[in-house]
């Protein structure tokens, strides 16, 4: 039998589409201009980026082209978020959450380093932030409130609407106002994003995370919402971004979220089923394994599944053998022998922890694959137990 | 005669060339793992990348790979050579000149509403900077010298050598040691970068400036350089960059610096006549005509030329009626309505410097895009001096 390549770690990140290249394409030699340049050729580029400026805002349901801020990537736009914010207003105070990714929780110590103060709002053990903890956390040096839309390991969507509820209320009664920023990024794509609905000020995004090429990250910005630049240069977006923008990874974005967009549903209702079906054979053909995942309140490709004694690393690597790519966590943590930081905070025990691995479905997956994944992992699983002396000592 | 297009800002931007869009292509839909990942797919990803950095890294003629550091951009090269050296060190004093990118001069001017002391080094006429001003400025807190290799607007390359010679020697007799960046973004592709041999610790490049991808650039950062990060997130680049790596970006920069390594002599021999060609026809058929640009120690494809009595984004706009781009200055402060700050550092009055034009030739042109424009132009300028007041009251 031929070995299979299937890739299910698609929350890490993806393939860029073949429509996303063919609409990049034109704009790597044809098209080419600085969009900062007066004559022909950068009016034809800055056009193109106007026009992807307001598709993208409409995608998003942002009120105005100009609240969308293009950037290099989804750590630029979280780290722009929270640190633009603070760079303009008076307020030390920082509320974020236990699992959000490296890009916020990194920016947020070292801002605690520099002499701010960050709350980390605790989880249930679905991975929900506790409101009633984040409410009492509010003091009037809070500035900005960073709580991610859905985890990137568990897939876990955040109750973004009623934060953004609390904070509306908050800011009636004070002067300084509290802007609220949602890392979007393992979202969008995946959930159609209506930037008024939620009721957020920032937003992050990154294309690599839903068919579009690396490299290129939006942020939104709300009319109104107090920011400076994190790095100084030319006057690009709108005083906030400088550099020349990488016009061919904007319009890739753009057209992958619009493709997207139009796609959701088929693709989420496959991947529930494909989803379901995983976790089913999963739990069916592999003793003490726990799916990690809240079915009913998460982004729809994500299963996170701990095995007990198993060395998560180990199975990563076993599964690889045999074609099947899935992660033990955040790529970005790769390598790391910490126990992930957001099974921690659902309350999962540091051993259990490191014997949990990641499925993130994509547009490439079938019900052959989860059908070779489930012939393939309980045997792995067997034999990685059968050398492990605290399973055999049950 | 069909209307011709002519492009001749090859200073601000360059189209991406086949060849390299050709190398990209594969790590779009094939080649398409996160280089953090454990698995094949990541780990073909990471081969690309490390394979990339060690041709990078000998193409600057860099020591080792692990002091290339890809970005996304010029700007952000130029904003973590300086402040991420200053996050690292004690020193709160920066040397730079008076004729810096945007993306150094603003960064500058942002340290110095953070204390931090910034003292810009006067330049002579030709644009070059006061080498014993430079040595008188430093103290001990000086932490960074930043000096561009070459100016992106009249193509004055700078004593590099001279300015690194300097600082060792200052060096030897302190503890606190400067670190020298270099912004190479004007000088990469068109000169052979050497960074033994230039003497910097860090040097900063931009892809789009020799016909690589927009959205990609890197920092060649000297072991044993003091630097911190200045976003957060991932484990990337060595701990300094974080964000998912834009493989396809990088591959397409590190075949373009290739290529362009591989053509340098042919190129800029093409240029040296072409740019002669053109200034020659200027100077003989367009009076009170002055060349900015000093031939003998400049980038080749750069000629900068000031026209009495005219407005030079007037006469841009002209030529780009007539199918020929060009700029007046540098394309990230277009628009501005001040005289530039290059111009007036090598002492062009500022009504002058208003009528000014940057000529910068690419891979594309050809001697009858230069007798084009020898056709073309002289006409402009005395159409546009008839309306001009200033030249009717000689």
């Amino acid at each position: 039998m031929k070995k299979r390549k299937i890739y299910l770690d698609n929350s890490a990140t993806t393939y860029t589409r073949s429509e996303v290249v063919n609409a990049m394409l034109p704009y790597f030699s044809d098209i080419y201009g600085n969009a900062s340049s007066v004559h022909q050729f950068g009016q034809d580029a800055k056009n193109a980026l106007s026009q992807a400026r307001i598709t993208f805002a409409n995608l998003l349901n942002a009120k105005d082209p100009e609240e969308i801020i293009f950037t290099s990537c989804g750590t630029e736009s979280d780290n722009m978020a929270i640190t633009g914010v603070l760079n303009a207003v008076e307020g030390k105070h920082v509320i974020t959450s236990a699992l959000e990714h490296h890009a916020v929780l990194h920016t947020c110590q070292h801002l605690e380093k520099c002499g701010y103060k960050v709350d980390y709002i605790p989880v249930d053990a679905s991975g929900r932030i506790k409101l009633d903890v984040l409410k009492e956390k509010i003091t009037d040096e809070t500035a900005v409130v960073s709580i991610m839309h859905a985890n990137n390991e568990i897939g876990i969507i955040e109750p973004v609407e009623e934060i953004a509820s609390i904070i509306k209320e908050t800011n009636k009664n004070r002067k300084n106002q509290i802007f609220f920023h949602t890392d979007a990024v393992q979202t969008a794509g995946k959930i159609k994003l209506d930037v008024q609905k939620l009721g957020v000020d920032l937003l992050s995004v990154s294309a690599h995370k839903f068919y579009g090429p690396k490299g290129t990250g939006a942020l939104y910005v709300k009319k109104g919402t107090k920011i400076e630049p994190i790095l100084y240069g030319g006057h690009h977006e709108n005083g906030l971004k400088p550099g020349t923008e990488n016009i061919a990874g904007i319009i890739g974005m753009t057209k992958a979220l619009e493709l997207a967009n139009n796609e959701l549903e088929t693709e989420n209702e496959k991947y529930m089923i494909l989803r379901k079906r995983l976790a089913d054979g999963i739990l069916k053909s592999i003793p003490k394994s726990v799916i990690n995942t809240d079915f009913i309140n998460s982004v729809a490709n994500v299963l996170n599944v701990s095995f007990d004694s198993i060395e998560g690393e180990t199975l990563l690597l076993m599964l690889d053998m045999e074609g099947i790519a899935v992660s033990t966590g955040s790529a970005c943590a790769s390598g790391s022998t910490e126990p992930s930081h957001v099974l921690q905070a659902i309350g999962v025990d540091p051993v259990t922890a490191q014997g949990t691995v990641r499925f993130s479905l994509g547009k490439q997956n079938t019900q052959e694959d989860i059908d070779y994944v489930l012939d393939v992992l309980p045997k792995l699983v067997e034999k990685v137990r059968k050398m492990s002396p605290v399973w055999n000592c049950r």
